[in-house]
């Protein structure tokens, strides 16, 4: 059989596992039969359009320690870019240009790691080939920390972020909890249409620390009337309260918490800052206590020193299976995650066609709200908690944690 | 010979290393032959005058567990207070309830775990303990993030914050490297008066990582104008630019650059937020490019999960060492650490008059800044390497770390 070579490429935001994937896909094409060159394009899409592609070959064949770094380092080694092809119909000239490329460098497979808009080019590039009848496997592999991918059981990338983010939300209720004084904090997370993340804070709460105290998704209209009303009740039972909210809750007319009427500075000014600052400010306008908000900001989504085994090993397993897919003749899929049992905790792989996945995106079930719309529910728990299971080894150097970078980004 | 009890309390800001002199204290003062009953005072000095005292013995005698995750754990175990006792010649009142309460519980060693603030209260006590011919050993044991304080090499839960900050800065660079546009970061570190721990964000720099690109503490006066002029040499150069900026910047009048929300809190202490959105706003409106500010926010001081192992044993030593000092004897004194030898890394354990602590701070000296105001030089990153090395086990329970607390605080 004669080989063939293949391209990876990241796109979208940054996880602690999309490296991982990528690290599947290499470690599967090296041991597999069927090809011969893995390219990877820097910074997703752009990279080709750009002719920017380098092979992987020599840096990771033979060198398993090379593989195990690059799965245990944040953000995309290859770089990615937030670019949306147009429609083929419209501009035929970028797909042109794309597939002369992959007929010149013999590339019949593409596997593509991103989030909604990354699977509508692999949408779009599958329906392209099939038009002009180049062979090739386009497969999606799915990755984001905002959980919101239709037809997968959760995303690569989200359970380490919902580690972070709960065991920041822990370390930050030890933070709280030493003051004897009456105080409010709030926990800005990331999650502008869906709540999966902020919701993910609820597995900080162990035997001693009931932090967060509220919790507020964007599947629920926010009213501050009942934020404060919240508030007030729970401040008579104890003396600290611990709030998270997702950057993207609004009102009942759509529109975002924000502080952009804010004080202005002493230059004139307008303080521009999110939805924790905002509500920081309502309640110190209206309760009057310590309060303090904290946005837990991009650290949400490249801390790896603290990410999720599960996750990790997930995102390796679905580059793998990605290739195999390839090998099969598969094209225009996005690769899934089915949970097959809850204890033990077991999932398969599947996959679905992109197109159903494409633009469109997966809000909490509004039944794993509590009626009160300030918590989660046992469900959520249940669902949430192994997603952040294990711990993976990160190796250190200088006390600093030793990850794979390469220069053609910097 | 006679057991006396002894008591120990913690004060000022947390660290992630606090509760390992906590752990040290106790695990000395279990092995020794001189104290009977180990208090702990709840919040500070203000559990001593709130009678909020409670013996330790029983929860970690035979229980070399419950000490190493007492070690581990952020915080404080105790419960903190931001309190400062008033002089003695004003008010006697409560210097008689204390030293009532010492007599009656039989308390003659009084070790205090704090910064400035707490080491003025160590100072207080134990000139009033002379006046009144009350035998006890008042031992400080210096902790703070800010590493501002004076006679010793450096302290107690910097390493630790320096560890989190270095770790961010390379996962923020990370996920900044990732596209490919012209972008400014800046990051903004603790630090009021001091900054090391802002200068410890040069420990990211690796093999290919230059982040940060520009360093501004605020022992140099702050120009807008030059920080703008760094910012488009730089950018000449490279696409994205990551800059660490101390919250205490301030120009050459003293005006912070951000204090629109300042307000003076019990000690005099300036309350900063909002540096690093007040250079975003100014970096926007003058270059224009995309441009994020990331606050990095009290995970710096209780992200116990990403803490220095050297941090947390010279952490545990201090705090067996003042048990020993007491039973030496010694009393007004804070313990220190003096750097013996740089390669191997070697400390010795010192001690100094209080009162030549107290009410003081250490600078970043000059010296160790670049001429251009913009960087820290080598001689500061080979005295800060050393501090961030190791890590710590760390248990982990569903997912989350397994840190001890006591529902007293809750």
């Amino acid at each position: 059989m004669k080989k063939m070579n293949c391209l990876v490429a990241q796109s979208g935001g940054p996880t602690a596992a999309i490296n991982a994937s990528l690290a599947g896909v290499i470690d599967a094409a090296i041991k597999s039969n069927s090809f011969h060159t893995i390219y990877g394009s820097i910074n997703g899409i752009q990279g080709v359009l750009q002719h920017k592609i380098i092979a992987l070959n020599e840096t990771f064949e033979k060198n398993e320690q090379a593989v195990h770094t690059l799965m245990t380092s944040p953000a995309m080694y290859l770089g990615s870019c937030r670019y949306k092809l147009p429609d083929y119909k419209d501009n035929e000239e970028q797909y042109n240009f794309i597939f002369e490329t992959f007929r010149q460098m013999d590339i019949h497979a593409f596997f593509y790691i991103g989030g909604n808009d990354s699977m509508d080019t692999v949408d779009k590039l599958s329906q392209y080939a099939k038009t002009i009848n180049y062979d090739i496997s386009i497969i999606g592999i799915p990755k984001t920390i905002d959980n919101d991918l239709m037809e997968t059981d959760h995303t690569p990338g989200f359970g380490s972020a919902a580690k972070f983010v709960a065991t920041s939300m822990l370390e930050i209720s030890h933070d709280t909890y030493i003051y004897d004084i009456e105080s409010v904090t709030i926990v800005e997370i990331m999650g502008r249409d869906a709540g999966w993340l902020t919701a993910a804070s609820a597995l900080a709460r162990n035997d001693y620390s009931h932090a967060p105290d509220l919790i507020y998704l964007p599947e629920r209209d926010f009213s501050t009337f009942q934020f404060i009303n919240d508030l007030n009740l729970l401040l008579k039972k104890n003396k600290n309260v611990i709030v998270a909210v997702s950057e993207g809750i609004h009102d009942s007319d759509g529109n975002y918490i924000s502080a952009s009427k804010a004080s202005a500075d002493k230059f004139g000014h307008m303080q521009l800052s999110g939805t924790g600052k905002a509500l920081e400010h309502l309640v110190k306008s209206t309760i009057g206590c310590k309060v303090r908000s904290i946005e837990l900001n991009v650290l949400q989504r490249s801390a790896m020193h603290i990410s999720s085994l599960t996750d990790i090993n997930e995102a390796f397993l679905l580059g793998t299976e990605a290739v195999k897919a390839a090998e099969m003749g598969l094209s225009s899929i996005m690769l899934t995650l089915n949970r097959e049992s809850q204890k033990p905790y077991k999932v398969s792989v599947g996959n679905v066609a992109v197109s159903d996945v494409a633009n469109a995106a997966k809000a909490v079930p509004l039944e794993w709200i509590n009626d009160a719309g300030n918590d989660v529910t046992d469900d959520m728990i249940t669902y949430l908690r192994p997603l952040i299971e294990g711990e993976p080894h990160i190796r250190y150097k200088n006390g600093i944690p030793d990850y794979l970078s390469i220069k053609h980004l910097i």
